[in-house]
């Protein structure tokens, strides 16, 4: 998505050769146009795969996966949760995952009421680097029966292996703006 | 907002005589057209108050305040975070919140280039309860010297106190669905 390319190189900052910060639109402060283009993009690419859900984890996937829902029609999202309110009493299924930026290890869970056999899973996120949160929700597909028919994340940092890892699980991936490397301070593109 | 009430009743479940549970819309699952019909609502209600941002809270609170940034002509977003990751490395406003429902404490951080003197802010959030997470978001508005112009959760439990307390300080709250009590697992609207 070329509009998102040209977003990342004038408003992103990197940090050393692997973390890319994008705070100004994405996961700090969000642009909601641009989300909803990001969104229209979204269901422009996995229409054809007819998702009946979005799955996200929590904080910044929200937005992505609200604006491809209303894109897609409005199809229910799910976001996983890092910690377990006093709220969550029921059964959940679950998958740890260790965040490349935040360098802490979280269970991600997800309750069963909301995943379940039949259904036909988008999964979407802010960034893919590792994949080490993509393969947790892989794993609560899994868990649950329901068939991922498809990933996505706004920022693809290729170089990190996290598509490779996905793909090699059959998974149709196809992120927004697809980052080969980064050095310098600056980022190229695939 | 009648037919966030009567989504109440239908799809809530009450946990002792503070807590409500609504994972199937609000807090876990997401009903995309819903949360639209909120944010349609919460324009309604502040337009004449004429905010240039939101400001809500991760998680729950993202989706209403896209919502509304969308029915209000896109203004920007920010969501205070709860953990600082290792991109956050510029200067920060912070506040002490403690969470109801989680019984933990959090300090929320907002970027001191996302908030400053000039914005007109509307707080939004999914609950409030005793006020903390509101309170906490207010305070850091008034370290960065911007105007809140409203306050607006979803649900609102008014026994709790958070929304007397906000007033005192001057704020216009409007929440959406205002609950008077909760006992015996069920909820008595205002």
């Amino acid at each position: 998505m070329k509009a998102l390319e040209e977003k990342i190189l004038r408003e992103g900052t990197c940090i050393g050769d692997n973390i890319l910060k994008v705070d100004n639109f994405l996961n700090h402060q969000l642009d909601v146009k641009f989300m909803d283009e990001m969104g229209e993009e979204l269901a422009r690419i996995f229409k054809e795969n007819n998702p009946s859900k979005i799955l996200t984890v929590e904080s910044s996937g929200i937005a992505i996966a609200q604006s491809a829902s209303r894109a897609l029609g409005y199809i229910p999202v799910v976001f996983a949760k890092k910690t377990a309110p006093s709220t969550m009493i029921e059964d959940c299924y679950t998958a740890e995952a260790i965040s490349f930026t935040k360098g802490t290890s979280s269970i991600l869970r997800v309750s069963k009421n909301f995943l379940s056999e039949g259904d036909r899973v988008l999964i979407v996120d802010d960034f893919l680097a590792r994949g080490e949160a993509g393969l947790a929700l892989v794993s609560i597909c899994e868990q649950a029966k329901a068939k991922v028919v498809g990933f996505s994340a706004a920022i693809e940092k290729k170089h990190q292996g996290g598509s490779a890892k996905l793909r090699e699980k059959g998974i149709k991936v196809q992120s927004l703006a697809v980052i080969d490397t980064m050095h310098d301070g600056k980022v190229y593109f695939e």
